[in-house]
């Protein structure tokens, strides 16, 4: 299988007027990296098209050096873990992994067993660790009741994480993916833009399960009763930024993710677990701080004007790109039952008329 | 002042695939009726240019017989009183009233007052009584500190409240509010769809007050650096239907109605309170049941497939164009310190080619 | 009426092991004022028994000098204003106004016009003001349906706030209220303990209106069945404290305050409006910083250890002894319909035993 | 080991009015089953002191035959997975698991490979599974590093679930968990009373790991200063009852939980993850219904009177009952590291004289 698939932007489209960091991806906030396993394997009795996918914060030990986090459920029709313990604290403490619904166990189990590896003192003098699991269901391409994602597989994906150039479509958790009637899976993208002083990034990465053919909003002629009705189902959307955003800011930015979300289509089906995960980069706070001061302080954006609402903006808009990535970078992929999901017709871009599309005339 | 300006559908443009209904208003919901008291004035010192906007779940006495409801916020930077008890109990037991900011106090007096004056018991024997008011800010346009909204005018906008046809743009408390850089407003609009053997309608009803020309989605040449720049600001969104949706499916479908704001324009900056209120009129609830049995039965919508996914989409639909509807209805109007805000104009609309449009070739 | 009622500690008793400011109030948070505007009147057709009680975070102006803040609601059939912006924000930026439930509208008008008259950029420059309300129905011995609180109570609430000793029991919007079998109203506490080198101070101010005689926890014989059935009510706390707390740590410490609540008996019931508001003055947060930084510093309490649940500790223990205090000082009344309404009888202190009491010996 | 540790009642002490059930035990709730499976071994390097515990709503398909369900987090500092999906359709459709933090993973992949084995259609044609598990930390007295929970404990656990009597204190998830300075473990109770001419039953099953020996609320005298640390942290809530409740009613009784915890002793320090699920029996919600009608209908109990109230009540006696057994059965352990951890010894009941032993003079 040779990946030709392009992104938005090699396909002459784009989203906004904020620019997009060097690889328009959540890894343009500096730091972040990425890693996927991929399992694709076709066995007598079983189709594989699943994965993990693993986003880190940070190359340090995110125990020992946590970072402000937030999440937000747009629809709840899902099986994320980990999520009460941010919400609680504002902090994130281990990798965001992603992976399909019916191995969030498996996958919650592998991080917390790569935690222990790397942090002897969890469990022994320092408390527990909280990890992170997202999932979408792929079960219409993969055998999702084979359980096959295990704990190696975790272990893969976390090491395997790089900055730069992020594999799209088709690969991790988004092996077995579909979205708006298409082939989906994983997409990135990231906006970039000058505050006074200061360059801040926010990035996006998405796993796309969902919505219909008949959904997508890109205005061809499309014949609703003549197309096949795919199984419809989620989005797990993380966002990262390099801005010094407190929790409470970072919830706000991820309260913005539907709103890109949106414009692609969705209307967040009831079957849907649309759920964003939320960090910055910005500061590491110690699981142990060596001060003696009863305090900490940080410097977090100023959230009197129009700077936060100037990432409210860029959020919208590199979620909505990072979406039509995983469209575009996506292939044609056959999976469970001889079940064959096409991917994304370039020519349907040709249509292609949107908001900012003109704007730049 | 003629009022001679047109709907979205009178000039040839509509959202999404479902049927409005009769009136493509929240009083398509039967029972559902909305009253304005406009208050447009120009002293000596002063120019008034806001008023108040009462929405009735039903026409009998609502504390009596009270409505499911929920509601949901966009974005906190709001004054909406009322919600607290609407999310622990699930009903609503006043009419919905909408004013400026700095009236929310007077309204929701004159409310109270009104209630009591029609429910001898309430106070007495009964308890007392929840009354929701929203609120944006006019104060661009309007002597927002000179505070006149009085009791009399929430009684006014009460008592005219009628079914049929609903007056929009620059009335009640859409008469001072700004949108997108133009003038905006009160906007209403209905969905009708046949679930089985039922008809259920959802009907939206907007006060516009959000968003720069630059965020306009609609792909005309727009130049970011010559606009001149509105005070940003906030959209109440109310929603009703006649499916039989409990509190906890209410709270979902306003969840949704960020979807169909999004695909206006609008990311929801920092300075908006941008909140949603939903209702069923499908039962009432009596305050104090006459029975002596220790529950209480009503039927609800399913929830295990696609009914109330598409009355999802069909909320998206609607707040999207009750948001059209109160930019194509708002007039140009002159306000506070000799500003003048234009309407939306018309032609714009040549560059209309939004997804649904194509869709029906 | 003389006031001749003791508080806890003057009848021998006091809860938990932490230490009280120098007045056991709320106004040992340095720069916390409170102020009592109470109406006590009877005229030929009417009985008054209501009032307004401010508090003032600090002595500036409150709209440009905001503190961190946050809500909690333990339950929410009540009808508190201004809680939406608070949880959005995390900022107070307004007097905090307790009264009785249908005057909430005039309570939160009045606070609205005496912030617009000390700042006149409100509305105008400077976008507009969220005012706070709370509130619980003191119907049973208050003709609440009379609306007797007008603005200037609200003004002289506010106008005579002050620090150093607060005024107990059936002043203010606790005039009317009823508390576990007798008399309720306004009561208060503080704590005070050193955290490294810094004292921190925790202070409560509560309005008591709920419970019944049976569910009062001292263990006095009570025949239930020959007891009079007073309606039940809510609660308002206000918690201040001077530690350096975000607005995430004001609400974790909020919810602490149903912790001492059910200590006294509550089990919040069904018609109670139980809600929390708390603030920190450690910092003023300017409405418009004069900096151009693009962030703002401030130092918070660390998180990882002791300190945050010592906070919640004496946040447990003041309220408790806020409560008790609002009974021990409330005197007995007559109110509406002829209705008396006994003093907590201090006899019923010689069962006293709870925890801290045998703890001393 | 001879178990010989009695429960509250046996030692002649209660708490509140309300009789109990048959066995004063979760159980009571008609249908409701209680498994466990304890690890409690010695080898060579390492000593295992953990386990699992499972709740089952009722003795069917639960996938198949959903029922009412909320949960509530009274403190987030905690681990608990598939709360997100209860939170937003209301229902659960798993055995509730409870076990130690660093095993959640395991068991939660154990319980969805239970319901797979179980439930074919899961992830075939049926959509996913929504499996919930909770934990403590049981690290100071056992290996949790060791991640000694196996997938073979799990099903061990749930399909050893049984009605009738529960075995308490150092068994399944809480065999290594710790309470108020003494052992702790599992505790359960139940309450029945009768409302008009149905009887309705409220039983609450707890995994007890909070407080030092300071917050006991017994009176005896404590010298703080002589007594051992032990680490801080958590309770897991389970609430059930076959009273008709919605998801609504139920995330309101899960909020009256931590006032039966607050009498304890418990304030919720920051380290703990105290966290609520709670569910009615009394109707079984079908995964695909069978009818062709648009609407269920369920009847659910009034909540316009004293009913609500009362099963409030219920639920905080029965909170509190629950700790307290937790606490009388736990024997004496010694663990990891050879820490011996006492048992709460019987004789400061001798200075138990709390509100409601009193009462019944």
């Amino acid at each position: 299988m040779v990946l030709t698939r392009k992104r938005l932007r090699e396909l002459g489209k784009s989203i906004g007027k904020y620019k997009t960091g060097e690889y328009n991806s959540i890894t343009d906030v500096e730091g972040v990296k990425v890693g996927h396993c991929t399992l694709r394997e076709d066995r007598d009795d079983t189709t594989i098209r699943t994965g993990v996918t693993a986003i880190l914060p940070h190359s340090g030990n995110l125990f020992r050096e946590k970072v402000f986090a937030s999440s937000h459920v747009i629809n709840g029709f899902g099986k994320t873990a980990g999520t009460i313990q941010i919400n609680e604290l504002g902090l994130l403490e281990s990798p965001i992994m992603l992976t399909n619904t019916l191995s969030v166990g498996d996958v919650l189990q592998g991080t917390v067993q790569y935690m222990l590896e790397k942090t002897p003192e969890i469990g022994d003098t320092a408390g527990t660790v909280n990890a992170v699991v997202g999932e979408c269901n792929d079960g219409y391409l993969n055998d999702i009741r084979g359980l096959h994602v295990g704990r190696e597989h975790v272990k893969k994906a976390i090491e395997s994480a790089k900055s730069g150039v992020v594999e799209e479509g088709c690969v991790g958790a988004g092996t077995g993916m579909l979205c708006l009637g298409f082939k989906g899976g994983v997409g990135t993208s990231s906006r970039i833009h000058l505050f006074g002083q200061e360059k801040y990034t926010v990035g996006a990465l998405v796993v796309t399960n969902f919505g219909q053919r008949k959904d997508l909003r890109i205005p061809t002629v499309s014949d609703e009763t003549s197309e096949k009705q795919l199984p419809d189902g989620s989005i797990m959307i993380i966002l990262a930024t390099d801005a010094p955003l407190n929790d409470r800011q970072l919830e706000r930015l991820a309260k913005r993710a539907s709103f890109g979300l949106s414009r692609t289509g969705s209307y967040a089906t009831h079957g849907s677990g649309d759920i964003v995960i939320s960090f910055s980069t910005a500061h590491k706070v110690p699981h142990q701080p060596s001060t003696n001061e009863n305090t900490m302080s940080y410097n977090f954006l100023r959230e009197d004007g129009k700077y936060i609402s100037q990432l409210f903006e860029m959020t919208v808009d590199t979620v909505e790109e990072a979406i039509w990535n995983s469209l575009c970078k996506a292939e044609t992929i056959t999976g469970r039952k001889g079940r064959t999901v096409e991917a994304f017709p370039y020519e349907l871009l040709d249509d292609w008329n949107f908001f900012n599309e003109v704007r730049k005339k």
